[in-house]
């Protein structure tokens, strides 16, 4: 296991994970990340630095924003990171990611329910990734439902709300 | 990684992670475990096989108790296994466990609120322990407050309600 | 005080009140209401019986819905009705059920927050809804923010999201 | 009704409203109250006076706490006052307070599970408190399960946890 005094960078780019309800539209919207909170709330004690590089859903992500992503996880001195990630493009980012080969363990989570709204899966994701980001060796992974699936082989079923894998798919259909 | 879908035995034993607020008494109890109930909000995919050995304090386990921990633990089929614990006592039940060298990857776990409480630390803490069991090789573990420690070099630190690392803290002092 | 044996009409019309997060499009939809979960988890012993006449946003209410509503005030055996409704157009509401005069207690209600979202202020407003229509004499009225106004007086401040009495500022502009 | 904006007292004395769990210790206990929190979430805009009497389990309130609560309610400017109070006695100190005379509008209410462990009823009761307290002329009653009791006809039926009318009950075993 990593020294547990080593730093984890949390790279917050939006999603479900993180939004709120606008009581006066009756809209969801983003305002500022709840990382912070839920870190307090899970007592979570590991050293962790929390970077917000943009609010947004992930459904209006541009090629920028992954660029961008991509730079930081490449600049920032942190070798562990955890991305938060909306789930309807996680996959797409974790692709860019994923080839870049940056030699970093990065693990992209995120939420199905807003964690503002109580019953969220947010907590539990988020207690994944970090304990994935802790273990796994250098690579790209998309941390979701419990399990943990390489960049290159892994798929949200929209029609189901879940993440499966492409490969173990493949098989089933065989 | 292991193959995601090799079920993970999740043995129940109590603690505070489980209590439940009588509202005719106003004290707290057990009644039946809620992992089911948290995996389900997590929106937990892994193929888990939950199995409840006792409803207790942890500061009300005894050797016999902790003994048939370790008997279950030897006996199920799987290799990956999850102890829900009272964290009071979860360190002495981790070095039976540990000492007893079973050769399989074991992680105890509890949480500080109870889950019913609504602001509870216990569904972080479950998804930590359901990552590191994935990931970890052979050994006893305790996952709390986001860190894993080793079954040798762990204690709780009661008057702060966190969990630490004994040669860290050896270290420190130093 | 009237009986508390008589039975007290819910009649349920949607709004934010009975809003839930659809996680596979992540927008707002109806699906039943929560009145009766509400009235569980407030220990409420009061006989009450909830219909359900639309599940609708307020916004969206038309002439014949409000028409079908008073009609069922009207059409009830019971002379004490609670309304649910969208908090955007509840004056409105308020007001055609007002002129007409039914000579029973109408007391609507609604919510900023959906019930579903945990910090809810529906289980408070249907506290002072129900209390409300036990205790006041015929009429129609908007209990909201912990306080009672009568149809006739009443209007949503939409940029601070709060009911307001249209009379008492125009005394305060005065 | 009366005017909205004059002011209602809520006398704070504790019970399991305002209980809170110590997660160092695992036990209940009492630190400040959650009334304004409450009122906050419950987007309640009437004018409260909110004043801690003492933070106690009612099973622990002696009659010189009860004369305290009975100095404060004549004291106070106000002659709408609520009163927080432990579920178990709140009957009994009713009964002090309504044989007083005090010539004001005296609720009791409380809660059967703490506000703190999110399921509360609390919001609910201190709803139709505040409703009530509003609307009912001079008297002391207790506001539970939705409905409303006067002082000298109440008690806690304390096997199934509810509030119920004594005279009623005596009718239905006639």
């Amino acid at each position: 296991m990593p020294n547990p005094m080593d730093t984890i960078r949390i790279l917050v780019t939006g999603g479900t994970f993180d939004k709120e309800y606008n009581e006066l539209t009756g809209e969801l919207y983003f305002q500022s990340t709840h990382t912070n909170d839920m870190l307090r709330l899970g007592r979570c004690l590991l050293e962790v630095e929390i970077e917000t590089l943009m609010m947004i859903d992930s459904l209006q992500m541009t090629a920028a924003d992954r660029a961008l992503i991509l730079e930081r996880c490449r600049a920032v001195p942190e070798t562990r990171i955890v991305v938060t990630h909306g789930t309807d493009t996680m996959a797409e980012t974790a692709a860019v990611l994923g080839a870049a080969n940056t030699r970093k363990t990065i693990i992209l989570t995120g939420a199905m329910i807003p964690y503002t709204f109580g019953s969220s899966d947010g907590m539990f994701n988020l207690g994944t990734a970090l304990a994935f980001v802790q273990t796994l060796g250098e690579g790209v992974y998309v941390a979701m439902n419990g399990q943990c699936f390489p960049w290159d082989s892994v798929r949200k079923n929209k029609s189901m709300g879940i993440f499966e894998s492409v490969d173990l798919d493949t098989r089933r259909l065989s």
